[in-house]
This record gives structure tokens, C-alpha cells and sequence, in this order.
């Protein structure tokens, strides 16, 4: 096989190469899309584009959560961007919480590298599901519906969590009712929670009115 | 053109007729599909199933919230399903309340038909978005994003409100919370409520534990 | 619970909210994309980009077909874009008529506020499935399918129509045949109407050739 | 490498091959689903479930309109259930014509294998977008839109069009409007067509009312 | 009817026509996104834009492989961005072949237009699936999945291979393995191929390392 | 609030919980679907569906690449069904190997729990993107792409891989090419591989022909 034709074989397929679309790394300084973010210029991409080392280290766990979440959404890891999964460390400490969340656009699965966590969901149908996992457990959170995770363990405890969308969004209640600036009139109508309540979480989160 | 002419005419194209995927009318006897319900014989189809009057009568609002939520979802209208929409009757007396509640399936278009509705939601950056509406009015809410409605009108308001999917889903927040058996423990772990604010809302919504 | 680790708190969370992609407020003045128009700054986002007032009042129905349609489309009501949902207002005069049309890119359910209604679809197989709807009734109309509404009471009639799509599209028959420069000739051949017919028809709606 | 270390290598990976799901050959004797037929039992498929020659020959286009589709979609081509695409065959005799039509569910690629064919389609704007393809020129139709081809050749002419789609749809523009029980004061209401057309076409095809 | 009264009609429908989106041919200077290109101006759109000859004449196969593959994919033909579809053209001249190879965004079916091809797939269960096929014949290819095609007859073969996306992407497995600077001895470790294989085939087809 | 207001709030919403479609747990027994598996009966599922154990130990690697796959795939996981995501352990021995493979249906994310790991793939153009992780690293493989991933650290290697599918396909090259009755002829003519290096390598991997 000659050299000559070597070129022939290459020069064949070149037009080809330019409809590649394998990745979509973010090129996050453009406006985002209901897809993602534009892509950013594939000849600048290297291998540094696709790995992210931002994870890697336990979030600080000395607030009142004893909790930390630390997540490789498209902003922090541009390769995800449009390729339909990301992921997430949580790190809890002795006595550590995720409180009751969703995220609006993504499932997730949950698995415990270290310690034991009570994880659970509540179903559309009002039915709870919820369960103690051990170091190697998964577990799996349908899309959009309320959860949570405590470690019920002695030690600290450390679990991955990944989800089937680059951008999963993620919505935790007590911010949602008490930290902004949600009327408190407006927060008891909808929760039926008391006035009293309400205003004492406001306090603590930062919200007003 | 001649009767023979048309017979060709029409055995040609029967065999495509075969191949119609116009529409899956749910055959609610079957299991479910993650891409919804197995589709009803084509050939027992009438428009009978297109129609629904389930939701041309008010709710029933005799009730602590004052309100009610009348669906027509796949299981009460099968033919939306597979067609990625459907729609909903939100009847509120006066001083009636659709309490805080997410839709994990779907993006919801609130239409105002009579009376007047303060309506919101918060995003996951905990921003909260609400206004009052007048007849005529629409307002979109994003799929999965706690939001709720409240009559603030004199007399009674009702509202359709459209989805993105036949089977979107719906959790309310206190149900969700409260009326189920979810330990007291755990709601207050993971919510920073008051054991006494969770006893006292389990109790009147009928939650256990 | 101290100021500080309240503090702690909200910052750990805050690179999260970077990724938030909850909504994606249309910018109408950048290019579209096949997932819709790029997203407005979240952060000049308001709850005026949620709520829509333009089809709260009836369309001019002084016209031939004596009907009007009012859409809340991506391009008239921007925060749709990119949620799978908008929704139309159909106003109906005596005697009104929406003509035969098709959706390109979404199902539509239709609910009647006011009036009669005879509306109808027919499908790939070539059954006609159309019904009368009375204030309160439902009905489906799948995607890409031919479908007509007709004021078939005494009085005025008024409906919404929603959609699966923030980008729904409208072909309305007689537009796409006789109100362009498509020649007589292959408005012929195509559909076998009569010369005459397509003639008279394109005077009507202004086409040519 | 010895023998025993092959057999742990192949049963290690053999609970992966469990969740294959590469392909799902439609089981036309199991009821549709809204993502496509159920799947044949993958251990009864065979190279002949991929490979079909009934679109291998020309269909007889000894009809009024000199022209044949044939079709290679689920029902006729199993093997492509589930996996988003499918093909036909068009044949035009000379003078022959593929009358006006829609696909709702895909959009469509036509090529041209022999002879001169001219296409077109009407953008929901009401554009015309017409033009005459010869051998091996190529035209995309979108989802939806009404569309066209004439044989305008001395000789006949073949054609291969793709979809997008294993069940795109077919929706005849005169089969929907004049070859069923749609009454014929519904046509002429809602296309502005004289009554008198009206009858004639349904004669000619077969309607009736 | 009257002028007037149809210039009332055109204008109530005109704000409809602005939110038209039934294409969007691909502005290929923009920044491409996970969903595509940006769309081009639509009224800068012309009928040039939805037809394409590029594929309308055999590819160079004198080369190595004795074959061509060329592609109308969005970056040659922008009209199919954003429609779910793109076709090929490939030719074989006697003993050609087009390599062992997958398409990791799509399907495809292909059609035998002229000779006799040998063509096949392997399935993720690691089960073979090959046929020869004669002019007329199609085949499907799932997607993702390694699969091959190869001149099996005495002259020269043609056939059009469709994808069920604008960007199905191309990975050719020589290439892919031996025609860059992945390291000998990665691709000896986790191919199994012995390192002088590896080094002929590298030299043939430029690799490095 | 009275017991009977509260009866009379909860039966408002009975008839919204039919309609629930949260999840999909797999009936592994009935057939499967393009979309996923039919789902068990709502009433059936419990907390158990949601959690799996299954991945929990280390694989067996004492076989010839030194590694083991461990997939929670929908057959392993049924919970996974329908909710776009799934997980599996990879465990390496010293000096292991996951060999060149792809995955057709999904893109993956690869977080390193404990070692060292040389992971890498090769995009359609040919490029290398390959890179040396640490404990915490995570790296993202696109959709479909050959990738490898090899112990390059002095002990063993621990790994979880998450994938935006519940089915996402898993094709070893080395299986596809050498562990069947593909015949060595096509193996040879669409590889270049030589003849010697083929039949070595189905003699070890079990194929014939």
C-alpha cells in the first residue's frame, strides 16, 4: 500500500469529518439554549475538557447541615453539555442532612462509597420509600418528586450521585418556602403551616416578608 | 375516470393504511409503558374517545382548601395518550387555595376563564415569581418548580391549565409531608419544621408515625 | 442557629444555582435554534416574562371566515420557549369557522368556554371522527392531522386550544393552496380540483399564477 | 491464555448481555405502544428481520394517478420498529403524479434514481419551496408540510424517500377530504370549495354525504 | 367577498406567521449547539436551501478501499439541520468496501440501487447478523452498532444509506484504532492485537506512536 | 378542620392519583418496547424496587483482562426502567483492562473511588482524548465512542460509571470481531487486520469460521 494512495483514502472521508457532532463541550460565556449550551469551537477541545477533578475532594461540612453538596453540572464541567447525564458528590458528616429536595429535570441514582445513609422518596401517589444503604448500595430517585438523604451511620458518610440530564436542576424546599422573599401570608395559605413556623424559618434561612 | 381506475387507486395505498400511528388511544387494561399505555384496536376507535365532559362541570369545593383539581389525564381521557398533552379544571371558591405542589412530568399554561387567581412558582435559584391575574390572563409554569394558586378575587375564580404530557404527575406538598407515614423524625430532619407543626398537620391530613 | 453558619450554609450551595436551567426566557432577537430561541439573561428575568395578557381579549371576527385566532406562541409570549406548551384563543361570530388546518409540530386539546362547537379530525387512515361540543367538552387532535372547528350554535362561540410545543405551527389548507404563487397548474395536478375552482379561490386569497 | 481463563472472561461479561437492547423488532400481533410495537424475543431474530426486498420491485402505476407508493414501514418492515427511521419507493409513469400529502410524524429525504421529478412543499408561512430534481439530485420535506412530487419527464421515474421515523404517517389531501362520510357541507364550510367540486371529487373517489 | 374583508383575514393571521418554525436551515458560521445549528434567516430561505446535487455523482474509488462514502449530512446540506434526517451516497467499485464502522447519533437503512452487496452488523450480544443483498434490497442498522459493507458482486455497486439525524456521526475502526497517536501499547492493551499488527496498520494509515 | 372536611380533601384528588406515572418499575417478564419494559403494578412495587445491592462487591477479576464489569442495568436494576439512567462497577485488578468498547444507547460518566486509571476515547474525528485519574476524578465518555479505561496505578482500581440510559447497550470490540462466527474472510477484508492476527484471536476468544 503506497503512500499516494494512503492520501487518496484520507482525502476521501475529510468532508465527512467536518458533520461530526459527538460532543457539544459549553462554551459557557454564549447564551444558553433549550438544549444546552453552543458549543464550544472543537478544534480548541482537549482531553482537559472532558475530565473534571473539582469533585474530588469533600465539600466543608461545618454548617448547619453538617452537609455538602459539590456538583459537575455543565457550569462547573462544560463536557457534560449536552450529552444528557452529570453528577454530583454528597458529603455528610456525623449527623449530616440533605434536606427534602427534587430536582425538576432529571432522575438520579445514589450510590454510598463510605458510611450509611437513609435515603427516601414520596411518590405523586403520596406513598413513602425510603430505606437504610450500606457502602455499595444503590439507589434510584424518579424525576421531579421530593427526597432526601441523612446519614444514619456513626461516621461521616460519602455517596456519588448522577443523573440522566447535564443540567438536573435542583430545588430544596426550606429555601424555596423560606428564603426569599415569599410573603409569609402567602407561604401559610399554600402549606397551612403556621405563621409562627414560617417566621422562624424565615429568621434562620434569610428570607423576608 | 372510471370505477375500475379507482379500485386500482385505492388498493394501491391500503397497504400504507396498515402503518397509521396517528394516535394510541389508551387500552387502560394493559400495563403501563415508560412511552405510556399500549394503544386500544385502531378499528374500535370512535370520536367518542376524543371527547371528554368529565371536566365541564365545577369540583366539588366544599372542602378545607376551598378548591378542586378536576384532571383529564390518560387515565380519565385515554385518548391524549402518547399525543404529549393534556389539561385540567381548577375550580376555587372564594378564599380557595391549590396548595404548594410541583408537576414532576411537565410544564404547565394556566388560562384565567373566570375570576381572579394569584398565582406563582419558585426556580431552583429560589427565586420567587407571582402576579395576579384577571380573566383572560395566562401564566407558564416550568416542569418540576413548586408553585401554587389562590383565589384573591371577591366571588369564585375557575382556570384550565394545559400540560406538556398526558401523565404529568402531580405532589402536593403537604400530602407529600403529612399524610402518609413518614416518620415525624425524619420530616423534621430534613425539613427544620417543629415536631409539634408536623404532628399537629399530620393529624388533619391523616399522616401516621 | 448563628448568622455565620447560616452564611456557610448559602455558600455552599451557590455554585449549584449557577446551574440552574428551570426556564429559558426567549431572546426573539437572537437566532433560533431547531430547540428553540436562546435564553434571556436569567437575571433580567421577572414574573412579567410568565404571564401573557394578549389573548384575553376576543380577535377581531369582522372577516370572511368570521372567526379569529390568537396565539401565545414563543414569538408573542416568550417565556414558553423551550417548556413544550403555549396555547391559542379561538373567538367563533355566528356562522364562524376555523378552517381545515394542521399543526406541523404538536397534538392540541381544544375546551370549550362558550358556545357550540362542531369540530372535527381526520386521520392517516382516512376516517373522519368529528362531534358537536358543548361549553365545558374536550377534545384531542392529533398531530399533523387535517382538523376543523365551526361555530355550529346560535351565538358566539369561544375556545382555547393548547399545544405540546411552544412552536406548534399552522398550515391552514386554502392559504397553502391558493393564497401563494404555486402556478394553477400544480394546484391541479396535485389535488385535481378544477382549474376553475383553484382560480376562483386564489382571487379570493390573493394568490397568483 | 488458557481455556479456563476464556471461560471466566465470557461468563463475566455475560449478565451484560442480558440488558442488550440494540434493536426491537416489532411483534405485529402484540398491541402498538405510543415508542412502537413490542419487541420479537430477541433470541427468534434473524439477518432476515434486518433485510427486506418488498420495495425491490416497482408497484403498478396503472391508476389515475400514474404513480405507486411503497412502502417499507413497521408494518411491512418489522426490523425498523423503535430505531427512527424507514424508507419507501415511489414510481410515477410518465404524467405521473404523487398527489398533495402530508407525513405528521417525520420529515422526509427524497432521491432521485431515474428520471425528472418536480417537487415542492408550503411552509407554514405559506412559502412555496418548488423545484426540478434530476437523477441523483436530493430534497428535504419538513414534518408536517403539505408536499408534492410530479413526474415532469418524458419517461418514468423512480424515487427512494426516508423518514425520520419507523410510522411517519400519510395523510392524502384528497383521500381526507372527499374519499370518506364527511359531509359535504363540512368541506365546503371549511375549504371554501364550491359544492359542486365537492360532489365531483367524492364520486370520483368514493365519499360520501 | 370582498377586498376589505379579506385584508382583515390576512392580517388576523399574520402574528401567527411569525412564530413559524418548521425548519431551521442551518446558519453553519454560528456556534453549533447540542440540538443543532442556528437556524439561517427564514427570509433568506429559498428552495436552493432544501435541495442538494453533492450526492448526485459516484465518489473517487480509487483509493485503498476501492469505495466512497459521501455524505449529505448538515454540514454539506444545511437544509436537513434540525429535521431528524440525512442520507449518503455510497459507491463501491469491484472488490470495494466500505470498513467495519459505526454511526454513534443514529440508524440507518440502506438501498441497494445498482450491483450486489455484502453487508452486516454486530449486535451488542455479540451475535452476527450479514446477508447479501441485490438491487432493491434495503437493510437496517441499529445504532452505535459495528457494521460493514462490501462489494460482493462483479462490477460495481451503488447504494444510498439514510440516518434518522442531520448528524449521525462516522467512526471508522482503522481510523479510529491506527490513524492517530493513540500508543502502540494502549492499543495493543486494549485491543489484544499484537504490537507488530498494530505498528503495519498504523503505518499504512499514518498513526503515530 | 373537622375529620369530615378532611374526607371530603381527600377524595377531592383520589382520581389525580390514578394518573401517577413516576416511575415504571420493569416487569422483566413481559415484552419489552422501544421505550422500556412494561411496568408492574403500582400497587406491588415497594422500596426494595428502588434499591439494589447487587454492585456492592467487587466483581471477579481473576481472568485475563484482570477486571470485571458490574452492571445495574434495567435486567439487573428493574427499578432503572424508563427513568434514563442507570450504573455499573468497575473493578480492576493490578495491571487490568476494560478493552476498547462502546456503548450505542448512552453517554457515561466515570468517577475513580480507589487507584489510579488511564481512561480515554476516540472521537468520529479521529482524535485521542486520553488522560491519567486519581481517586475523585471524573471523566465523561460521549455517546457511542470507542473508549477504554486501564489500571495504570500499582494496586487495584475501583470505579462507578453512570450512563443517561437504563439500557445503554455495551459493545466490546474485541467480542464483535473475534468471539463469533463472523467469518475471518470479512473480518480480514473490513479491518485490515491480517489473517494470522484474526484467527490467534478467535481461537482465544471462542469464535469459529
Amino acid at each position: 500500500m503506497s503512500i499516494p494512495s494512503l492520501l487518496v483514502f484520507s482525502l476521501l472521508f475529510v468532508s465527512t469529518y467536518a458533520s461530526v457532532n459527538d460532543f457539544c463541550v459549553a462554551d459557557l460565556k454564549a447564551s444558553d439554549t433549550p438544549s444546552g449550551f453552543p458549543c464550544k469551537n472543537p478544534k480548541m477541545v482537549t482531553e482537559a475538557d472532558f475530565v473534571y477533578s473539582g469533585i474530588g475532594k469533600a465539600g466543608n461540612t461545618t454548617n448547619i447541615i453538617k452537609a455538602a453538596v459539590t456538583p459537575a453540572f455543565t457550569p462547573q464541567f462544560p463536557g457534560v453539555n449536552g450529552l444528557g447525564i452529570s453528577i454530583a458528590r454528597l458529603d455528610l458528616a456525623t449527623g449530616g442532612v440533605i434536606p427534602m429536595h427534587t430536582h425538576p429535570g432529571a432522575s438520579e441514582i445514589l450510590v454510598v462509597i463510605e458510611g450509611t445513609i437513609c435515603a427516601g422518596f414520596i411518590s405523586s401517589a403520596n406513598t413513602v420509600y425510603f430505606k437504610t444503604l450500606n457502602k455499595g448500595d444503590i439507589m434510584v430517585f424518579p424525576q421531579g418528586l421530593l427526597h432526601f438523604q441523612i446519614n444514619s451511620g456513626k461516621g461521616s458518610a460519602l455517596a456519588y450521585v448522577s443523573f440522566g440530564s447535564p443540567s438536573p436542576g435542583l430545588q430544596i424546599l426550606d429555601f424555596a418556602l423560606f428564603a426569599n422573599e415569599l410573603p409569609t401570608e402567602l407561604v401559610a395559605a399554600t402549606t397551612f403551616l403556621d405563621v409562627a413556623q414560617i417566621k422562624k424559618l424565615k429568621g434562620v434561612l434569610g428570607g423576608s416578608n
